[in-house]
């Protein structure tokens, strides 16, 4: 993997910089009639002058035509005074346990200061408000049409490092994630270390479905449970591993930290209540009242999905299982390609829309409007992810059977459609339906889900660049319009490559994952493989997961996480919605797999599925409840550590009042 | 009823005291081999030569024959040397948001120190262990078994203010609360707010339930779920105004402060991972194993009582409906005997086992201690309270018709044990009998209850000193032993009667409060009337409570709360049971009560009534979460004030800091 590593342009060293600014005078975001050479370089000397002002020095080298690289780099000073006053903020919302101390040179930085630091810390200062210090350069918006984004350049040496030491480590111990911590911030590596510790957590259902598989008969009550037990300690353990975390890297807290949306509308100014600064203020209860106006949306979201999935199972039973008239072997592909097709662009569709909503719900930080994005999203992600495995287990095979009474009428309406020439077998219900699909959502479709994630953009670069070499050779010219230093020319051309790469986010992982997890705790019990396919894709995934950012996206800009958020409650949500699927899919099924001669498909009657169901629903709130009560009584060092600083503090500031 | 507060007696000014230590020759946990007079004495001594040590000064006056009081006042300065650690501690844990401030004058206290604090300070200098920087004088406990109790004297002049004051008022806003938070403390005053905010929160179900009375017919679905409803947001809303009144209070975040209990007994000595100090430590997971016992235990007692009630049901079903024998006119108070005796047995029983077992876990604090007790008491509580109506509702009224059909067995068996004289009625289900059974519990037995909890134990009292009275002029002795000068005997003589009050017990009121909230959430379908009566006996219970505290109890000893804790979770619980029990007798009962010529009493299918539960359960789950999520929007303002104090105090601190 290293070995792909291949751009190892070090930067020639006027060119070290802490971000880039790409400004584009074509900005599509600017009228045409505003786009007068003097309207551009005014809007150019501005922020240049601004960067000057603010302490940063700065390389304009060329990008492409009509767009410049500003390379900017900050002074120690300007760091150095921007960390200070960060940590006074951290102090100030109760985040440092230990009250700030001015830095000893102001114009050194200590050695172990971290990259990630700095990196923050400077994009904050470029991007920030000025009411939280910064210069308010926000690409695209505002009086910064043509900046169109900023951004970090990777470090092509620790890069390769990474992945070298990754790909021969079996286990990510906690100095791993400290080092991803202090490159990329602490959202990546919170992300990494959920990873990491579900992949580890992951040994246990594995095992347990292994012996599953071959002791125990199929739709296991045994294994079911398990299962499920282990989803809620899983949840329980993540939860106190995330305040670990956020502790050991001093972030606990740093939710409170509110930095305001640059695209929040304020309706009066008022004070913070907390701070007494003056701020825009937006009545809160609006808000809400908007957020609710997302359910219907979200339901008339799934309920178009549903007919969709619904619509094309249907076509899919139809032409597999009934249907054996001509052009039988290109039809089977319809269902498939009309998913590929609706899906996606629905998808989209509802994007825009859940975009526009939250937009329109005015957040005041990033933080509440990723979370109420991330859940308008998941309400289609669940849907897209399970219903077709929902709609095979709750429909195909307990109502299947009322098709086959009928087909004389199908058959006949066939023919009326499609001519004499159409055939219609006899129609069985294919009863092992739900483990293939399972299968392929939890095996087959992992591995060209990791293969278009990761390989395909690889791959599609090398394509474009040899296409690209070739044109060139082909019509004489070269794009080369810039006549880079010899000594700049392949630091450039990465710097061209990475302006090109999409950003860094972390959501669609935590969706991929989330999204295993509910595979998992859903149907686990029919086919207790998944677990074993789910681990070894997750060591892939880590490793690729780091590939794909070293490689195909931007480098993140750091920034303060202590909680994955929204993406726990949809976990708890998938355990609860687990107890639900498993209990019913074992008193459905669990007759007809193990019996050989069983006439029915399925066997429970409606109330003894209901009862099942009920059961094992209360049982689970019951588990819940009691796993909770011994993580609580059982108290983490870890946080227990974080209380005896905070403790000691606070005795060292009485000590001093005391003696003054 | 100010009026009956005659016992004006104010203490002659040397006897005035903070706390009234009972020293009492006679104790029955001494062997009689020990109680000889030098033994005795020396015990007195070392006593009193502590408290001299300690700072306090005391006098010592009779009680009664082997008993005497000490009244002990601390002086000034003891009193601003404890408030000032004590402030110094809530620093430290962060309870404070300001820095204590060192007293001005060490002598002298402030005028507003409120009385509460005083005692509370007090008290705790006494009881409280060596380490918690208390003398340690635990009654009846270790070096201190002649010490029989350490309790507060009433101050009658506040208490006739008070209770003439309630009199009078419709409203009690929160300067009464503040008044009753300075005179006894947090934990009662937050007693006296849950129940003030109940009451109010008790009109709007008052007001829905007189009207679905009026206008609704039985078992209406509207009622029913804006009742649930109700109980979703008056929790919710309560957990925002105690922590209102925890802010308001100052005592936000004292739940983290440990007192340890004298009796607990730790297994290794450890540092605290906070404070550091040395403290005796017992493994968490030792006690978490213990407390698991719990369950087996309470289920056990759960399933012996629910097998009283079940025979006492069938008994009185028997005699009230079907047997019409000799002494029915007797018999038919049978049940209510058996259930008057073998109830209360089984809950003393329960009781010693119970505290059996939550010594057995050896607690730290008082606070995990009663949380542990109140929750296994709970179990009982609920069983006894509501089983009656259950039986009712699950087991008479639908499966009640199949006894019909064996009446000939149960009449030959009846003549067979009873003779020929036994004859049966024939037998039909008492369709009311759930409504009656229903009302008996909301409206009559909260008057009966009333009158024992507070003008019993008055009338008792009265009778008691007039057969005391007639008995002295029957005999001619006279049980004053000690001459007390005349200026002390009537305080003295008041003094003697508040020392055999019982304790004030806060838990017993709340769980009066939440088995009362249970009725409502459970079964307020039946007869919609039911919160009009809890309104109204909630208002007199205000008062009554007010009243008990004055007459029938000791002072209670102040100490702090900011939360009502426990009995949270069982209103929760309540409210969670009550979406089920209230959808099954709506679907259950509706058509019956509805229809006049409804052959059928239970209406609904198995499947039907397992569909309406699940789906009402589920709607109650989205709606609390729902609820949860717009309080969790609105941010209170009175917690914006704290946070911006902990805020400003940080930022003096850190300019304090800065400028050094």
């Amino acid at each position: 993997n290293a070995s792909r590593l291949i751009n190892y342009a070090l930067p020639p060293s006027d060119l070290e910089s802490d971000l880039v600014i790409v400004f584009d005078a074509e900005s599509r975001s600017v009228p045409k009639e505003k786009k007068t050479a003097v309207f551009i370089e005014d809007a150019f000397r501005v922020l240049l002058s601004e960067l000057v002002n603010a302490g940063f020095s700065f390389k304009v080298r060329g990008h492409k035509p009509g767009s410049v690289f500003i390379f900017v780099k900050a002074s120690d000073a300007v760091v150095s005074f921007a960390s200070y006053r960060s940590q006074i903020k951290d102090w100030l919302f109760g985040i440092r346990t230990s009250a700030p101390v001015a830095p000893v040179s102001q114009d050194k930085l200590d050695d172990n200061f971290s990259t990630a630091e700095r990196l923050r810390l400077v994009y904050e200062r470029l991007t920030n408000s000025e009411k939280d210090h910064g210069l308010g350069i926000t690409p695209g918006q505002g009086d910064w049409v043509f900046v169109k984004s900023i951004f970090a350049l990777h470090d092509p040496k620790f890069n390769v490092a990474w992945i070298e030491r990754w790909s021969t480590k079996w286990i990510l111990d906690d100095d791993e994630l400290d080092i991803i911590r202090n490159t990329f911030g602490e959202k990546i590596a919170l992300y990494f270390a959920f990873l990491q510790y579900y992949f580890a957590r992951l040994l246990f259902p594995t095992v347990v479905g292994l012996l599953a598989f071959f002791f125990l008969p199929p739709y296991s009550p045994t294994f079911a449970i398990i299962s499920c037990l282990w989803g809620c300690v899983f949840i329980e353990s993540w939860k106190r591993r995330e305040i670990e975390l956020a502790v050991r890297w001093g972030v606990k807290g740093c939710s409170n930290l509110v930095t305001h949306r640059a695209a929040f509308i304020g309706e009066s100014e008022r004070e913070d209540p907390v701070t007494g600064d003056l701020v825009w203020y937006y009545p809160p209860w609006k808000r809400v009242l908007k957020e609710f106006t997302a359910i219907p949306t979200a339901l008339a979201a799934g309920l178009i999905l549903i007919g969709i999935q619904a619509v094309v199972f249907v076509i899919e039973i139809f032409l597999s299982e009934i249907y054996d008239g001509p052009l039988k072997q290109y039809l089977v592909f319809l269902p498939t390609a009309l998913l590929a097709t609706l899906v996606p662009t629905l998808t989209a569709f509802y994007n825009i829309i859940a975009t526009g909503m939250t937009d329109w719900e005015n957040h005041v930080t990033e933080r509440t409007y990723d979370t109420s994005m991330t859940q308008k999203m998941f309400v289609l992600n669940f849907l897209t992810a399970y219903m077709g495995l929902f709609l095979t287990s709750y429909v195909y095979l307990p109502f299947g059977h009322l098709i086959a009474p009928n087909m004389d009428i199908i058959t006949a309406t066939m023919e009326r459609f499609i001519g004499e020439t159409a055939s219609a077998k006899k129609f069985t219900i294919n009863k092992f339906r739900l483990k293939q699909q399972y299968i392929y959502f939890t095996a087959t479709a992992q591995l060209i889900n990791f293969f278009v994630e990761t390989l395909l953009p690889y791959i599609q670069r090398r394509a474009f660049k040899e296409a690209k070499k070739l044109q060139e050779k082909v019509t004489g010219t070269s794009e080369e319009i810039f006549k880079d230093k010899t000594e700049e020319a392949s630091f450039l051309t990465r710097v061209r490559t990475e302006a090109d790469f999409p950003d860094y986010v972390v959501g669609d992982d935590y969706r991929e994952m989330v999204v295993q997890f509910g595979y998992l705790s859903l149907f686990a019990t029919v086919w207790p493989l998944a677990p074993l396919f789910s681990f070894i894709n997750n060591w892939v995934e880590l490793r690729g997961d780091a590939v794909k950012i070293c490689l195909d996206t931007k480098r993140p800009i750091p920034s303060k996480a202590e909680t994955i958020g929204p993406w726990l409650d949809n976990l708890t949500f998938l355990t609860w919605l687990g107890s639900l699927t498993t209990s019913s899919l074992v008193s459905m099924f669990r007759a007809s797999a193990t019996e050989r001669d069983c006439s029915y498909l399925v066997s429970a009657r409606p109330w003894v599925l209901l009862s099942a169901v009920l059961l094992s629903e209360h049982a689970y709130f019951v588990a819940r409840y009691l796993i909770g009560l011994v993580y609580d009584a059982l108290d983490s060092t870890v946080v227990q550590k974080h209380r005896r600083l905070q403790y000691l503090n606070r005795q060292q500031t009485l000590n001093r009042s005391l003696t003054e």
